[in-house]
């Protein structure tokens, strides 16, 4: 599908994982921009492959992802025995779990799914409904991811006013989540509500999220976006066209210092100096109390040819010695405020996130 | 060649434009960094079409190869009539000319030929010597363009210490001069003189002049060189990696207000947040002080697919609005020094540049 035509077809966010009947569709988000393809996905198998080979990506749409792949185990079983049926749903809870190894939200939704499926076992329903109950829970999972987002979103709707020009970086978008995303919810939630925004996405080296993903979701979705070079924000910014900067996040730690995609510490600062504030949307789920401070979280450093070879065709010399942190930290001083499901947070950052806890 | 075999080759600034025996060698800078490809050309049009495609860049290295290009349309005069050779080396300038039509270095060394030719052909000697003399003056506007970058590199030295880490954006190198290049000129100097430095280069969106030429000329000079992604510049900083930035210009308002390729701003900014000094370096040709102030420098606004597309692949959504200045302007109060020739200016830029020409 040419995405030109698409985009007459969207007026909301594009997603990422949707069931429909009784299969399981994901967007192949390794072919966008270019192309617009819904896989249909009717087995187990389909599932780890679509995840493993990063078909679906973004932490929250893949534990969604393999909610539904633990469905599909559930649609192939024919017997009757409630021990046997259970364990089925284990092994393919499984096997689900070895398709990438480290995401977190993944164990997460699998031992969800594994706990619902033991519990409906060790009741007293038929068999006969626990395909509808697992689809039931998967669909939980999805509606409250939803529901996360589309709470950031409200919150931060009386930080944002008609024609405001709002920054952004990296893909903290619709696609990584059921829908609206998170540093999207805002701009999401401030269209449906008819507010009129100019957001400029920033490409984001080297792995170019922000073009591929974030740039075509919010064009998707009718939202006014211009594709911005990350070393052009200070510009814009100089311009008077910024407003605001939102951005999402890996890691919050206890103190507010905020942990994403390499960038987020030069924008941070660009704002600063322009007085313009600088936001992180994330779900409370991303707010790491047991991580005093910035400095303790990990930085992972990437392959070199992400950056001397990253469009498909080399463009630095070979052999040059290349830096890849994949993630930088933002001091929590530069931080105007973190937008929550449960609202704003604002320094003192350690008591008032440690608050929301409570 | 590959370049792996060549860094055992060089040790110093890689030369890109070089009379050898009779003919001229450019390097073919097109095809960098992947392969070093020096051209051997014989004849002005060989020259015309090497300017006009690109074989050759950088404001002084077009002037200097097209003053050899007008030695080499002398070199096809064989007859014996004065006269007759100032008209063919006129219309050999003429040609040469319409091989980039906005290049104001092209234009000068060209006057600056055809000027030696008339006075040439105007005076008592002999004919047989003209081919000689013409060579000699496209020699001495390399060897002033080489003097004046070392000049340069000489009066930064006393800015840099063994050891520093100093981080420079886009190309203002070797390449695009006789040697030495103007940012890079202090980086050279340094080598020369075995100060160790680790020099940090920013990839340069869109067009990775900082990727396929900085990185890659500083590293066939032996120099320690690490490629950036540009938005990493911030935390490199951060790390205390970076004692000096250093960048070059493409004009030098009469306020001391410094146009360059987009990103020097945003760096100028990080620079200032990290008590990191900002430094820009260039000939007196650059500073032009018939503009008051850098608002009054029109910024070139380049294509979309610079952006869209610069790699052979597509990595945007199809339509989405780009912005893509070529350039942005820094404001005097965030540049700690120009460094030029006739030594380093310091605010007030008003009076000091003004100053340097008087």
């Amino acid at each position: 599908m040419n995405i030109q035509e698409s985009t007459q077809k969207y007026d909301q966010p594009l997603t990422s994982v949707r069931w429909e009947g009784d299969s399981l569709q994901l967007l192949d988000q390794r072919l966008l921009p270019e192309t617009i393809d819904m896989k249909n996905l009717t087995t187990p198998e389909e599932v780890w492959k679509a995840i493993h080979s990063m078909v679906v990506r973004g932490a929250p749409a893949i534990g969604i992802a393999a909610a539904y792949g633990v469905v599909l185990g559930a649609k192939q079983y024919t017997g009757g025995d409630k021990l046997e049926w259970l364990q089925q749903i284990e092994q393919v809870c499984a096997y689900l779990a070895t398709s990438r190894p480290t995401a977190v939200n993944l164990f997460w939704a699998l031992d969800r799914m594994k706990n619902k499926a033991s519990r409906l076992a060790a009741s007293e329903d038929g068999i006969s409904g626990f395909y509808g109950a697992l689809l039931a829970e998967a669909a939980s999972i999805q509606a409250e991811d939803e529901e996360v987002c589309r709470l950031i979103g409200e919150h931060a709707l009386p930080l944002l006013s008609d024609g405001m020009g709002i920054l952004t970086h990296c893909n903290a978008g619709g696609l990584a989540t059921a829908k609206y995303g998170t540093a999207t919810a805002p701009m999401y939630l401030a269209h449906e509500k008819g507010m009129k925004l100019k957001v400029y996405a920033d490409e984001t080296r080297p792995v170019l999220q922000g073009a591929r993903l974030t740039a075509f979701e919010l064009q998707q979705a009718g939202i006014d976006v211009t594709l911005l070079c990350d070393n052009m924000a200070g510009m814009v910014m100089s311009k008077g066209w910024v407003q605001a900067v939102i951005v999402g996040t890996d890691r919050v730690a206890a103190n507010g210092d905020v942990a994403n995609k390499i960038g987020t510490y030069s924008l941070a600062v660009l704002a600063k100096a322009h007085n313009i504030p600088f936001y992180v949307a994330c779900p409370l789920s991303t707010i790491d109390l047991n991580t005093a401070s910035g400095e303790l979280i990990p930085i992972e450093e990437r392959p070199e040819h992400e950056i001397t070879e990253g469009f498909g065709k080399r463009t630095a010399p070979q052999g040059i010695k290349v830096y890849n942190p994949a993630f930088d930290v933002t001091p929590n001083e530069w931080v105007t405020a973190i937008i929550t499901e449960k609202g704003i947070v604002r320094a003192p950052y350690k008591d008032n996130l440690a608050a929301l806890f409570r």
